[in-house]
Order: structure tokens, then sequence, then C-alpha cells
């Protein structure tokens, strides 16, 4: 089995470290972080550097593919290397998989037309209007497509994965191994559970840095 | 303000990446990957490289300290290059924090004597037998000293040192801009909560790997 995870400029680091811990646990299984040369590539936070291990031309038929998401979304969305890489190497892929706002590159990709995804609650929109039927939960199967919502549901969709692939406890395994029995200090942490002036405060702070125009402007 | 995210063979790279995230938002911070040279080091998976942005010789003091755990926790007991840079920066940092078995190098830096702190549930007993005061819990502070639990915990760690930071709302903001609602899949997720087969299981994956010897044998 290999799973490769693509890189591009600028993603987020989470979105993928996320996934790939679990990843890194499933049996007989290469991981290769995959993107259009082998020169490292800074996070979108521009502190962390990660270098590929493949490139796309290398990589042509991987049995996962995951795509993290970005904290400057539409930078990537003109990034035909990646774009035709997801498109080429889908055909033959087991799992389709993305994190927060790599669901718009599976979009733009064409490889979400009549599915249901997710994505990071402040990108819902941006998705919708790429017209995917876009649904507000923490990870969505359909088909051989499952798309997690923002950055740090990469651990859940993966490990609803794992559970897919290898059955019930083989995950919960992973997830002790991780201990991932999770305590956020607050409640809230998606848009329908945290305070009015905590998404409004988020927003702004989202919309800074993205470019993303929250709905009510 | 400087935040120090100390590299070593092998680390996780999760521990690393989750805490990391949460301090990325912090503002008016530099944050820097610090190791013994400038040498890229694998995760403890073999699948990810990172590259340090500083040397230990480079960074004499941080404001924050952060130690990731490994997937294999004694071979670095004995990195005597980590453990004089811990003893060294300690003093005049204003956190000294940690992820699943980094506290282990806390511990034998020195710095736990003491104080109460957490680890990744197969290890509590290793940190135990360092005469640390051993909790289960999924963070722990003890005066400007903050551990968290295994791999994950990072996230809620590093979210809860956000709050005594900055106050409850930014980190209220910081968890929803990463959308840290958290779905695990399953119950369980640490020793207390998980099934006793899980549990068995999660121990021989965990003492095949590390080289742990559960508390029952």
């Amino acid at each position: 089995m290999q799973i490769a995870l693509a890189l591009y400029r600028p993603f987020t680091a989470l979105d993928l470290v996320g996934g790939y811990q679990v990843f890194s646990t499933w049996p007989d299984t290469e991981i290769v972080l995959v993107a259009e040369t082998l020169e490292p590539i800074w996070d979108d936070r521009g502190a962390m550097a990660f270098t590929p291990t493949a490139t796309f031309a290398d990589v042509a038929t991987p049995d996962v593919v995951m795509v993290p998401g970005s904290g400057r979304p539409f930078e990537s969305l003109t990034d035909e290397a990646l774009l035709t890489w997801l498109r080429t190497t889908a055909p033959t892929a087991t799992w389709i998989t993305s994190v927060c706002s790599g669901s718009g590159l599976l979009a733009t990709a064409g490889l979400l037309e009549g599915r249901r995804a997710t994505t990071h609650w402040a990108y819902r929109e941006v998705l919708e209007q790429m017209g995917v039927d876009v649904v507000a939960e923490r990870w969505v199967f359909d088909g051989n497509v499952v798309t997690g919502a923002g950055v740090t549901a990469g651990i859940d969709m993966a490990l609803a994965l794992t559970a897919r692939q290898f059955g019930d406890h083989v995950a919960k395994v992973t997830q002790l191994a991780l201990e991932y029995d999770p305590a956020p200090p607050f409640a809230g942490g998606t848009k329908e559970t945290s305070e009015p002036a905590v998404v409004e405060a988020a927003y702004i702070a989202v919309a800074e840095a993205t470019g993303i125009i929250p709905p009510n402007g």
C-alpha cells in the first residue's frame, strides 16, 4: 500500500501531520510526501519546512491520496502541477482524501462533482460556490472520497478511514496509541458551537489571512 | 517572544506539530526549530524529515521551550546535547513545556524534581521511576512547567498555555481557527477510557516499538 500526501505552496502543517501520524500506523504501508519537485516547501506560517520524498512524476498510482488545506487557500487554486496530479491519480486511487480547504483543491480538480463534502467552517461558502454539496460535519465519506473539516479534523478523518480499512478494533488501538482522548480547554471549536464574539473575532482573523469574505460581510 | 521547539532523534511528528500550530498563532512571536546541528532530522516513523532553523548554540534564552516525545523514548535519554540545552535554557524561560514522553527528557534534565507532570499513558510508570509525581491528566501546569499527555495532547496543552498567556478569548479564537471541535470516531483514547482488549493490544504495539514493559508484564 502506498499513501501519498500532497505538498504545495503554502499548506498548513497540522493538516498534513494529523493525518500522517494516523496513517503511519498502517501495516505494510509506504508513505510519501509528494510535490512537483524535491525542493523543501515552507508551511503557511513560514516557520517549518517540509522536504518532499517523491515528485508527482514518481508517484502515479498511489492507493491513498491526501491533500491538506492552507491558511491562504486561494493561492493554490491555480497550481496546475498539483491539480493535474490529483486528476491523474484519482481514477486508480482506493481513497481520495482531504483536510480543511484541501477539499477546494479536490473540487477545482473536478473530483467533487455531485458529491457531499466538508471543509473548514470559514471555507464552506467558497466550496459551495464550487458546486459541492457542503455539509457541516467533522468528516464525510462519499464513495471513495473522504473529506475532513478544518486543520485538526485530519486526525478524526484518518482514524475514521482506518476503521473503514482495517476495522474498528485496529482504529481504536491507533486512537489509544496516539492518546486521542481530546480535552479542548473550551467548549466551541467550530462555528456552530462557539460564542458569537469568538466567531466574529475568528472570521476577522481568518479574513485578514486568507481573503475569505464572511457570509454576512 | 521566542518559542523554541526542540528536535532530536527520533521524535514524533504530531507531538511537535500539534503544539507548533497553536503557537504559530501567537502575536509578535518567532518560532524556531532547534537542534544540535542544522542537519534534517527524520521523525520516529522514518517518513518525514524536519529541518532545524537554529542550533542549540544559537538559541540561549527562548521565552518558551517545548520538547516533543518519541515513539522510542529511551534512545534520547542519553542525548547530552539536548539535555544540556534544556538545563541551560530552563532558568530564563517563561514556560518549559513537553508533549508525550518529552516529560521524560525534562525529568532526565532535572527539571521535574518535586513537580506534578503528565505523559503518554504507557510511559507513566517510567516517569514515576524518575521521581516525578505523575498524574493522569491531559495537561498539567506546575509553576512554569507545562506537560501534556500523549501525542495529540500537545494541541490541548498549547491551547491551555495560550489561555494562560493571552486570556480565554484569544485561546477560544485560536481553537476555532484550528476548528478544534474534536469528534474521535470512538470512545476511549486513553488507558482509563478504552476497552481492556484495546488497552492490551495497544500495550503490545507500544512495547514492541518502544521497549516499555507494561506494568502487568
